[in-house]
C-alpha cells in the first residue's frame, strides 16, 4: 500500500475537500476513504467539505429566476441568498457521512450552526467569530469522524450567513484552530502549490514547503488553491496547511510558519497577473488627505486596487497610479473622473490598458541582495520593458505589457531557476 | 376581483402549500400572491411550504446512490438522512421570501431550528414537542410574512428531524394551535374533501363543512389530503382547517369542530380501501393476554392492522380475524406464522386476499337510526355479498371482494344520496 511510505501520523487531521472533490457518490466515497485512512492510522479526524459540483450555480440560477420572474427582477435579500446557498454544503455532510457509514465506519454530519460557528451578520460576506467545538470533541472522543459544513455559519440569532469566496478554506483553517489540529489538509484538483503557474510554465515545479508570508503574496497575486483569508488566519493561528490532490497519494505543498533555513532559497515562486489597467491620476494636489480621499471613494464602490504608486513633481503637485483588474474599469471610471472633477482644472486621469505583472516571492530576499537586479536585467536581456516597479520585503513586481506576460514569467522562472531541471 | 366575495377576515392565518403548489418559479409566485392577499386583507400571515416538486424524491435517490456504491448497500443512518431531507424544504422557504420580497412585500424565513420547532429524536418520524413562536410573533408585529419550512424539526440538541408523511400538515397545524390561528389553510391540488373519491364516483360533491371527527375517520380510510395525526392535532386545540385549491379562489372544505346541526346530515361522505387481505387465526386458546401478544408482535414489525374481530366458539377457542394492506401480506406472514406455531398444534392461520373495504362515515348516525340496513340493503339489492361488518359510533364499514370495490362504493354514495343531483 502506498500510503504506508507517509510516517505513521497521531493527531487531530482536518480535512477538506472542495466542490469537484464531492461532485458524485464516486468522489465523495474517494474523500471518505481518505478520511477513513486517516483515522485508521490513529488519528481524530474532521472533514470539511463544500457543496457538490456545480450546486451553487444551480441556487443561484433557481434564485435568480424567482426574482426576475414576471420582470419584476429585485436583488434576493441576502439573508435568504444564504438561507439557501447553505444547503448546498448541507446535502454534501449528510452523504459524506453515508458514505463513511457504507464503509463500515462511524460518522456525524453538522451544518453551521450545530457546531455554533459563529459569525457577524453580514451576509453573503460573513466573518467568522467564534466556534462552539464541545459537541465535536465529544464526538471525536466517541471515536466518531466528524464532517462540517464549509462556507457557512450562523449569526447570535440562528440566521444562516455564507463565509463568502474561498469560505470553505476559512472553516477549514478555524475548524484547525480552535481544535488545534496538527495539520489542515486542503484536497484540491491540484497536486500543490507550484513554482509557476503550470499551464505558462511547463517546467514549473511543484513547491514542498513554504512560509505563510510567502503564501500570502502568492495568494495575493491570484494562486487560486487559497484564499488570503484563510492564509491570515493560518498564520495568526500557527496551523501548517498541507495542500494536496484528492485523488492521488503522495505529498503536496505545505505551508507552515517560516523556519530559518528558508532564506537558503532566496526565490520560492513567481506569479503573473494578466488583464490589468494602469489608472494615473495628474496633477493631484500635494497636501494631506488627497490620497485618503481617492483611495476611500474607491474601496466605498468595492473595487480593489493594486499597486498604489506616488511621485511628487516639482510643482507641488503628485501623479498617483494603480492598477486594476481590467473588468473593474467599467465600474472604476465614474469613481475616479468624479474625483478628477472635485479636484479641480488641472487635475486628469490618464487609463492604460493591457498591462500584466510579473512578480517573484521568497523570504530569502530579505538576507540576500541583487535579487531585483537578477530579474530586472533577465528582462531586459529577454527585450521586455517594465513600466513599473512595486517591492515587498518578500516579493518583486513589474508591470510589463500585457503581451509580454507569459514570456516574462518563464524568464525570471527560468532567471532563479525555480524549474524542474531537465 | 373575485377574492371581494369573501368576507373580509383580519386576524391570523397559517397558510401551507405542498410540493406541487411550489414546483418551480412560477407556481412559487402564484403561493406567494396568496400570502400577500391574506395580507393586504388585514392579516398576519405564515406561510408553511413543503419541498419543491420532486425534490425529496431526488434527494432520496443521491442517498440511495452513496449507500449502495460498491456494492456495501448499508441503510443511510436516520440522523444524515434527515440532515439530508431538511435542506428540501429550506431551498423553498428562501425562494418563497425572495418571491414575496421580488413583489413587493417583506418576507422573512424559518427552517424547523430557526423557530425552534423542537421534536422528539426518533429521526425519520419525529413527533413535534413544542415551538418557540417568539421569533414569528415578532416578525409578524413587524409586518412580515413569514415562512416555516415544513416536515421538519430538531432535536434539543438541534440535530434535524423530519416528521414522516404529511409533516408538512402536522407542521401547519402546530403552527396553527401555538400560534392561536384563526384559520390553516391547506392549499392543494383538490377543491377540498369530497363526499367520495370523484375518480371513482364521477357524482361526488364537495363538503362545505365537516367535523374533526368525521375527517379523522375519512383519513384513516385513505382520503389522501390530511393524514390523521395533523386532523388529530386540530381537532385537540381546536384549529380550523381549510383545505382549498391552490389554483383557484373559491371556498374549499372547513375541518371544523362539530355543531348540533351537522347531525342533520346522516352520511357525510362515503370511502373505498382497496387491496386488502383478511388474515384468520383459528382455534386460539380464549384466554386472556393472546390477542396483546398477536397484536403486540405484529406492532413490533411495524404493520398497521386493521378491522379487528374476534368470535369466541363453543369450544372455548377463538378465531381472530384482522385485515392488512395487500402490499404488508410478506412482512405479516412470517410474524403470524411464528406466532401460531408457538400458539400450539390446533392453531392455524388463514390467509384471504383480494378484499376491498366500503364504508360511510358521518356524525348523524349517533342520532338517526336504519342508518347500516340502509347501506346492507343497498349493497344486496345489487348482489355484493358483505363478508365482514365492523362500526365505530359514526362509521360503518363492510369488507367485500375486491372486484366490486367501485361498484360499492357508487352503490352507498347513492344511497345516501350524496352526490350532485343531476
Amino acid at each position: 500500500m502506498r500510503s504506508d511510505v507517509n510516517p505513521p501520523f497521531m493527531g487531530l487531521i482536518v480535512q477538506k475537500f472542495g466542490g469537484t472533490s464531492v461532485a458524485d457518490a464516486d468522489r465523495i466515497h474517494r474523500a471518505a476513504r481518505r478520511a477513513i485512512a486517516a483515522k485508521e492510522k490513529g488519528n481524530q479526524v474532521v472533514v470539511v467539505v463544500s457543496a457538490m459540483g456545480d450546486t451553487t450555480d444551480h441556487l443561484i440560477e433557481l434564485a435568480r429566476q424567482v426574482c426576475s420572474h414576471g420582470g419584476c427582477d429585485k436583488s434576493p435579500p441576502k439573508r435568504e441568498m444564504d438561507q439557501l446557498l447553505a444547503t448546498g454544503e448541507q446535502v454534501t455532510i449528510a452523504l459524506m457521512a453515508m458514505a463513511i457509514h457504507a464503509q463500515g465506519h462511524e460518522a456525524i454530519s453538522f451544518h453551521g450552526g450545530q457546531i455554533g460557528l459563529m459569525t457577524d451578520a453580514a451576509f453573503t460576506k460573513a466573518r467568522v467569530q467564534s466556534i462552539n467545538h464541545h459537541r465535536i470533541l465529544k464526538e471525536l472522543e466517541e471515536g466518531k469522524i466528524c464532517i462540517v459544513a464549509g462556507f457557512q455559519g450562523v449569526t447570535p440569532e440562528g440566521d444562516f450567513t455564507t463565509l463568502g469566496r474561498g469560505g470553505s478554506n476559512a472553516t477549514l483553517v478555524a475548524l484547525g484552530a480552535v481544535l488545534k489540529a496538527d495539520v489542515c489538509e486542503n484536497y484540491t484538483d491540484v497536486d500543490g502549490i507550484f513554482t509557476a503557474d503550470p499551464r505558462i510554465c511547463k517546467n514549473a515545479r511543484k513547491i514542498d514547503r513554504i512560509s505563510y508570508d510567502e503564501m500570502l503574496e502568492l495568494a495575493g497575486l491570484g494562486a487560486s488553491v487559497l484564499q488570503t483569508r484563510a492564509v491570515e488566519f493560518a498564520k495568526k493561528y500557527d496551523v501548517p496547511i498541507h495542500v494536496r490532490h484528492s485523488q492521488h497519494e503522495g505529498e503536496g505543498t505545505w505551508i507552515v510558519a517560516e523556519t530559518p533555513n528558508m532564506e537558503h532559497i532566496v526565490v520560492s515562486g513567481a506569479a503573473l497577473k494578466k488583464d490589468l489597467t494602469r489608472v494615473t491620476v495628474k496633477n493631484v494636489p500635494d497636501r494631506p488627505g488627497i490620497a485618503a480621499k481617492i483611495f476611500g471613494d474607491i474601496a466605498a464602490a468595492n473595487i480593489v486596487v493594486d499597486d498604489i504608486i506616488q511621485n511628487v513633481m516639482d510643482d507641488n503637485t503628485a501623479n498617483i497610479s494603480f492598477t486594476v483588474e481590467h473588468g473593474d474599469l467599467d465600474d472604476i471610471r465614474p469613481v475616479v473622473d468624479r474625483i478628477v472633477r472635485e479636484l479641480g482644472s488641472s487635475a486628469r486621469a490618464i487609463y492604460h490598458g493591457d498591462l500584466a505583472k510579473v512578480s517573484v516571492v521568497g523570504v530569502g530576499m530579505r538576507v540576500h541582495t541583487g535579487v531585483a537586479q537578477r530579474m530586472f536585467k533577465a528582462l531586459a536581456d529577454a527585450k521586455v520593458n517594465i513600466q513599473n516597479i512595486t517591492t515587498s520585503e518578500i516579493k518583486i513586481s513589474c508591470i510589463i505589457d500585457k503581451e509580454n506576460g507569459p514570456k516574462a514569467l518563464q524568464i525570471v522562472h527560468d532567471a532563479f531557476e525555480l524549474g524542474n531541471t531537465k
